[in-house]
């Protein structure tokens, strides 16, 4: 990373993204700023998607819709281009990875519509404005997620299960955490499973189907989230023709401050 | 009403209903219960409109959607029949009010989409339960509802302004008002504005564009929310061939209790 990249505003950010000078991730980037997943769909898988996200908030809390074939947003960010503004996105075809890119304005169909997703960063940096040490920041790595057994609702052929995100937190913090964490429901609210891991189907905490494992200190209780690889998981399940995600890590900074995901 | 009706289940309730045994309004029906409004729309527009209640939650709280052409639900409501089980149904042809009827299965079409929307009788239940009076039920009216200067936000051809409701309440009581229902955000949330009816383009409170007026005291504040009616506003407004709505005060009564609607 740039050093002087820290200090940009998420416009200027977006602007040194779009002519290509940065293509890494966004971690840590314009911090209390909201940062964004993303999933593009053609407009004929758009209904049951949108429908699928309002069935299952908790997992796909959406921020903000595109018009069909937009490239701009109203409401998370203006001077925006969702085909150049994510350092690095992800092609799909037929549920399988194609390619791995930083634009994906070549390849633009009037047909698009773009899902911007709430992110963990923002419920994430809340927590540790209250005083909570969140393990995977600490230990520099991705945050574990599982698998779970947790059905999900579905909506026309998307259905599956639920993935999840484990902090491991002091017991006495837990009460906090989810206070915290349930007072953002745009960014998956509060925990779904708190210290039982084998209730939701997860076999062993070292070993996360996604992401890295951390350490479990004694006295730390495991608490799980909803998260956001569930619904690229759900969609990919359904091997539609195409579909552009933006890579893991690699989010859209908006204008919109963490704290306003409140109300 | 009969007086037997007091003390139906919700379930009980939709099958009376259902045979046509009770086609009055649902105003104190299974007191705890959520109540919901309706808005039957062919497939070909449900991705608009359900993408429009994504962009205006606060006056569009969708609870849920059904499947294309299914009369059931999932979530709100077992053994329910979406064609009967509400007292009194609207149809409205190229905008128009065509005529009300306490069964819509005769017209029923395959590709029809049900929206059922939270209706502020959830949130008045919490109110009164704080102690809180609630005017226009102490006055047994309609609540006083306005037309606003509030823009929404559009999709597709839906668009407009925002519609409110009017509660005067003590000036001493409004912070514990905002408090109950900004815990509701699936039933319009917090309000919208606090004491200035001017600035959203409300010009005489005494004469609502809807509903009755109702009493406001010395010391009392008036306080608007987003309302339920705006949502059916606008889809009239853009004429479509044929949208079936409840009939005002003349709703699904659902198997979910008011309570569970903060979470």
């Amino acid at each position: 990373m740039k050093p002087d990249l820290a200090k940009l505003s998420p416009t200027e950010l977006r602007h040194v993204i779009r002519q290509g000078d940065y293509t890494g991730p966004t971690s840590g980037l314009c911090p209390g700023y909201t940062q964004a997943n993303l999933v593009i769909l053609p407009r004929d898988l758009a209904y049951d998607f949108l429908l699928f996200t309002q069935r299952n908030p908790r997992p796909c809390p959406v921020l903000e819709v595109s018009d069909i074939g937009s490239r701009q947003l109203n409401d998370f960010a203006q001077d925006v281009d969702l085909a150049n503004d994510f350092p690095k996105y992800r092609i799909y075809r037929q549920g399988s990875l194609t390619s791995e890119v930083t634009s994906v304005a070549d390849i633009w169909q009037e047909d698009f519509v773009s899902f911007l997703i709430g992110c963990s960063f923002s419920f994430e940096a809340e927590l540790i404005a209250a005083g909570i040490e969140v393990r995977n920041i600490t230990e520099h790595v991705n945050v574990p997620m599982f698998n779970t057994n947790i059905p999900l609702k579905s909506a026309g052929n998307f259905n599956g299960t639920m993935v999840v995100s484990m902090r491991p937190i002091p017991e006495a913090q837990v009460p906090v955490v989810v206070q915290v964490t349930g007072a953002m429901p745009k960014v998956h609210g509060a925990p779904i499973q708190i210290g039982d891991p084998q209730a939701i189907g997860i076999k062993d905490l070292t070993k996360p189907d996604y992401g890295d494992p951390v350490t479990i200190n004694q006295g730390e209780t495991p608490v799980f989230w909803p998260c956001g690889v569930t619904p690229q998981n759900v969609i990919m399940q359904t091997k539609p023709p195409l579909v552009i995600t933006h890579a893991p890590g690699h989010m859209l900074v908006t204008d919109v401050v963490n704290a306003t995901l409140k109300y």
